[in-house]
């Protein structure tokens, strides 16, 4: 069936959303639509305009007879900078400190329409950089990594501190909680990462970088390399971090207030430095 | 600034995607896009039909002066079918099968081009119920309740076998393992859903329904409701199930194969009989 161009619009921006970073032939689409060649890269050029207008992606054309287009996540310095002042917000609401001065942060990392632009940023960052999947650590780092991992639209694998029996096979390290001084173990399934893997490391929070240590080491075990390291929240550490190159969404700081209670102090972390 | 009918057509699929069940009132789309909002009106009736015409979802419009219109996720019974078939076929590839019969399916659960799709599909399947959040147990059902949180745009919650110190204050329930004969412990924060919630509950895998019912009796204990039960997999048990009435998507089952070896049958789950 023949579809108008209003149609194609349509049908396109919901295509390209859903599948970031895939490179589409212009012919699959002039099939699909039963267009011209020429209406659907008219089309095209009309899209990457209203997608860079809104600071929300671009499409990137790639000549030859193996081209096609394909639609990457962007979101301009502006959005990023609003979405960090909204976290900013978000994060000094209600009461989130827990004894032994730990945040909750389970409700902001559990609302879609958050953890959407969430990853939409974390996708910015790594735009230009191969990634090919996203690992985390159960269990709160899990929704971030998915969040990423679909705006990159590559597989997300989760390391676990306890074993699970349909893991199978397993490559296990040990790992120092220097905030808690424990010796931990992290694990993950043998078959989940293929040796060389360009491995993007997420995690809720930061604190003395034992467990993203581990995560490092890990990835190492496995014959993979880390692509980078990004955080949602980073608290204050007073002694010397294992990993000193990453970045952060927010920076975290437990204060006590005149009441003698623990407080809340929330300012941006540094992944706006790497958006542009 | 003024924008033309095609990028207006283009942010708001964008718009709509992103903040499904949302109602939005016709006069911000008309504020934004400097139109009149007889104009929006038939962008709204050109992006419907291009929706429905592509078994993607709808919208629906509510009139008065606190209506506006919003966009559910509904995957046509087609689409829906190709769905399952493709999932049976992915199922059954690889050497999926653990000592004591587990199956290994975390690679699928972590695909996000698949996830976003069984998000649709169930999502689909209580489009016309109330859903205020969903809820799973960590770990591997969390990538499905965040998939499918996404679609209805609702909170998603995880319960814990282990307790977090940052969960603060939580409620527990202990439930017995039929497949493996254990007493466990499920909890979650108390924070987490309000009292009076419709709470829909997901998991990656369902055999003697232990895990399952201790969600139930949590989702009671907090005086919430069950708004429905959801599986990506359903094992064959052969005992009386604690929990009756759930959907899954797929049905799962080893089998000794001639070399004596254990082989997966996947077939459709009953979830395909909720989708019109």
């Amino acid at each position: 069936m023949k579809v108008r161009r209003a149609e194609r619009l349509i049908d396109m921006t919901r295509y390209f959303l859903e599948h970031p970073q895939t490179l589409v032939s212009l012919s699959v689409f002039a099939s699909k639509y039963e267009a011209a060649k020429s209406s659907v890269s008219e089309d095209l050029t009309i899209l990457n305009r209203a997608l860079q207008n809104r600071g929300v992606g671009k499409l990137t054309t790639y000549p030859g007879a193996a081209g096609g287009v394909m639609f990457t996540t962007y979101m301009s310095k502006q959005n990023a900078q609003k979405l960090i002042d909204k976290l900013c917000e978000e994060a000094v609401k209600g009461d989130r400190v827990m004894p032994g001065g730990y945040v909750y942060f389970s409700d902001i990392l559990g609302r879609p329409e958050i953890l959407r632009e969430i990853g939409k940023l974390i996708a910015t960052e790594y735009s230009n950089k191969k990634v090919d999947a996203v690992l985390t650590v159960a269990v709160k780092g899990i929704s971030l990594a998915q969040a990423v991992a679909e705006q990159l639209n590559v597989p997300f694998v989760i390391a676990r501190q306890d074993g699970a029996v349909t893991d199978g096979a397993t490559v296990s390290v040990n790992y120092l909680s220097k905030s808690s001084s424990e010796i931990g173990k992290i694990q993950v399934a043998s078959r989940a990462l293929p040796a060389g893997s360009h491995v993007l490391l997420v995690d809720d929070f930061i604190k003395g970088g034992g467990t993203m240590s581990g995560l490092v080491d890990l990835v190492h075990e496995i014959y993979c390399e880390v692509a980078g390291i990004t955080v949602f929240g980073e608290g204050r550490y007073t002694g010397v971090r294992k990993i000193k190159e990453f970045t952060s969404l927010l920076h975290v700081e437990t204060v006590t207030n005149d009441d003698d209670q623990l407080d809340l102090k929330i300012t941006p972390g540094n992944i706006l430095d790497k958006i542009y």
